[in-house]
């Protein structure tokens, strides 16, 4: 038992609610649940991991181990595992960096109706426990995948219509009409946006914004276009 | 020169980049500018002191005492002041309490164009400069003031038509029509939302939503609501 390492082939749910997640979105990834002796009512996870056939065990120790934070009563151990994204709607995020952010933005892009993010490398790594955390679980409940590249995304994905979202064009979200299609919704670093190669990628888009600022961040950014994307498709 | 406490009647900004807001925004408000010896091209803060008749001055002692950060090399030392709201959109946070979300909100209110913010009490203070940072200075450019209560607020705009952003409502933001009119975007504290006194002011909103979160957190929130509010005022 040791902490989390990106190198390493399995990670941590830190608190009841993200193993919960974890237990009923992938129970054939968890490997183990420990459970402290703190922990109020622990028949409720108990029950989910009997019900799944998974392991736990009330160990104090080894909670302490995976967890610097004083009110983690419960750790679920899972193996690492890859996801094939589905032919729907996809949100595509370059080289994100900032790990909160990223666990924030899965979060939010499920709560709109979207069920599969592309990671584009370099990135953040989407199994830190720290993007579990800050998904609040949600992350077991989304297809997640990285690629190489955004060009191998592209050939995974030919008959996607693309929108990468950058300062660097004239055509507005909030005049834009989108064909019911397959669709993918491209977001560049928090620091810098996307380059300007992705102005010949499908139909850059922005968000109207007052001179007043430099730019929205990128949890707006995804935020507002996934809301207008996914409008009139309910 | 000491650290930042809320009983304070004078703040600081953190960094050159909110510092330049801040002189260029609220002149009147400053009352001394720190630069660090080790600050690259103290040029334009130095005209922009002068040009001002704001006294500056190379302390590296003062800047070390004020900032916990190693790279901070231009604090600026401002008076805290009050706003007057104007008649314009205004958005309403009732009882924020996480500072940097406030900050960030900061930016993103006024990127949507509105530039008004009314604070309900109990708050997150404003002035401090945690909330000035996560701005990126964006809080010298907005206009905010502090409320007692609701009512109090209410009373001050008797004339504004009322939002508030709740669950408790079958009312969806995406099929809303805004009428025209000085308005208020009204929302919740973070973990809690508005609670259900709120159903009886002006048109409860909801944002739509998979069923596979428990809700969208403030900063989408304020977003999306801010996004489609402004959409057709331009």
């Amino acid at each position: 038992m040791k902490k989390y390492q990106k190198e390493d082939t399995t990670s941590y749910t830190l608190g009841a609610f993200p193993t919960i997640e974890l237990i009923k979105n992938k129970p054939e990834s968890v490997a183990w649940v420990y459970l402290s002796s703190k922990l109020n009512n622990p028949e409720e996870i108990i029950k989910l991991c009997e019900a799944n056939n998974l392991p736990y065990e009330v160990s104090d120790k080894n909670i302490g181990k995976l967890s610097d934070k004083e009110n983690v009563y419960v750790v679920g151990v899972f193996k690492k595992y890859e996801d094939t994204l589905t032919e729907g709607h996809h949100v595509v995020l370059v080289s994100p960096a900032n790990m909160g952010n990223v666990g924030t933005i899965i979060r939010t892009v499920l709560g709109f109706g979207i069920e599969n993010l592309a990671v584009i490398k370099p990135a953040a790594d989407i199994f830190d426990p720290k993007v579990v955390r800050a998904s609040m679980g949600a992350l077991f409940q989304m297809k997640i995948a990285y690629y190489e590249s955004f060009a191998d995304y592209q050939k995974a994905f030919p008959e996607h219509l693309l929108y990468p979202f950058m300062l660097q064009t004239e055509h507005y979200l909030d005049e834009m009409k989108f064909p019911k299609k397959p669709s993918s919704l491209i977001f560049g670093p928090e620091s810098s946006g996307l380059d300007d190669s992705y102005l010949t990628v499908g139909t850059p888009i922005k968000i109207r914004q007052s001179s007043k600022i430099d730019s929205f961040n990128l949890q707006v950014s995804v935020s507002v276009a996934c809301y207008e994307f996914m409008k009139n498709k309910k």
